[in-house]
């Protein structure tokens, strides 16, 4: 069971824009100096998906890309470039959805996104020269990656969230989710809990991770203004450590797919 | 766009169990004198549906329903509780998808979510008598009332948001999402908004009540230890107030309904 009864969510300030090969670990310890914080034991560090993929220099330039038969037929329905919807089709297990405009589609890691995860908002454009950014390759092993990187500088045993914005059926508007994590069970499983009056609980699992990295990807913003690092302190999380790959749900155990 | 570099989630302590009538503004005043708190301008209170429903005493005996042909119906497709359904029904305005033990309905207020939101975890049952809790009536409405009668204390601006539990499609476990709010823009436009290199955003909207609702949630638990009631505060929520309406996707616009 969850327990902390003050959090806080802090923005790390002056993140430089990250390139390839961008050490993050450097980059936290560098912006928690300006700030005179300290990392403390059971912190959790929350990482825009978009400079974990820069660190790994997840571009791909679409003057590069040969689209298939299958992301020209995909184009005529979509309306999009059809070499940026065969990026799409290669980083996918399976396109759920489609309507013009839109592409909803299971990435291999799991995850059911628009486009995949595909961001063409803040790249850069080098004389014009476009360029996508994917996923990062292993989110759950670049939060592991990070936490080791950190947890070195004590015993800290951190937390490591990278969040993504996700739209959602049946709800306007997108909210931050995790598609990586490390050090902290991303699902909760209530499982045998009773509730107040002893009665077994509805709800067996909570997305922890995605709790935080909702309210952390608020104080991101979403355009870009470099705030892409939110420290959360002050929760503690009890119960088996789990990777973000742990919420989500196999299309054979979905009901909507 | 939300600012805040730095902000607060601070569950109130001391939350007695709310009963039919409670003014819960009363009860909050309380609890943060315990805490030597005092609201601040811009503070955002989180409510747990559960205490707003019991307050308004949102209770049914399923002794007292006759369950309708529709509800039987039902009852042997999922094997539930007929009378149970049958209050499924009547705060539905449409079934989703059924499967044996679950019912995904869209409640009047145009939520998607199990059972229509109707609770059986953590209500009283008065010698062997089987209650109910439902949603409240109308939680923006309850929210809003809740801001006129704190707000009075001085000129504060709250915010509120009534939040409750729910599963999602695609991705494992439940998350705190908002079925109520006052005060803030619940769901925040980005049109418009240029992304660091100038070019427009594809995010066009923010779940912000949301992103505050699952991280509120967190605190609270999920198994009712008495911590109900979350206050934010630190964030700047800059645009046009919207209640948690906004937030519910209508039919029409929805492509996985």
């Amino acid at each position: 069971m969850p327990v902390g009864t003050r959090v806080e969510y802090i923005a790390l300030q002056d993140i430089r824009r990250v390139e390839p090969g961008e050490d993050l670990a450097a980059l936290i310890g560098q912006s928690l100096a300006g700030m005179s914080l300290e990392l403390q034991r059971g912190d959790i560090l929350v990482i825009a998906q978009k400079i974990v993929s820069k660190s790994e220099g997840r571009y791909v330039r679409l003057s590069d890309v040969e689209p298939s038969p299958a992301a020209l037929e995909l184009a005529a329905t979509v309306g999009k470039d059809p070499r940026f919807l065969e990026v799409v089709l290669r980083e996918s297990s399976e396109v759920v959805k489609t309507r013009p405009n839109v592409v909803i589609a299971a990435h291999r890691l799991g995850f059911v996104m628009a486009n995949a995860g595909i961001d063409q908002s803040n790249i850069e454009h080098r004389e014009g020269e476009e360029r996508v950014l994917l996923l990062p390759k292993d989110p759950d092993g670049s939060a592991q990656r990070l936490k080791v990187a950190l947890d070195a500088a004590g015993d800290l045993n951190l937390g490591i969230i990278i969040n993504d914005s996700f739209g959602r059926p049946w709800r306007n508007g997108v909210v931050g989710v995790a598609i990586g994590a490390a050090g902290i069970p991303s699902l909760l499983s209530q499982i045998g809990v009773p509730d107040m009056f002893g009665r077994a609980m509805r709800v067996t699992e909570i997305a922890i991770a995605d709790e935080i990295a909702g309210a952390a990807s608020l104080l991101m913003g979403q355009a870009g203004q470099g705030m892409p690092i939110i420290l959360v302190r002050g929760l503690t999380l009890d119960g088996p450590v789990l990777p973000a790959a742990a919420l989500a749900r196999p299309k054979s155990q979905d009901m909507f797919r």
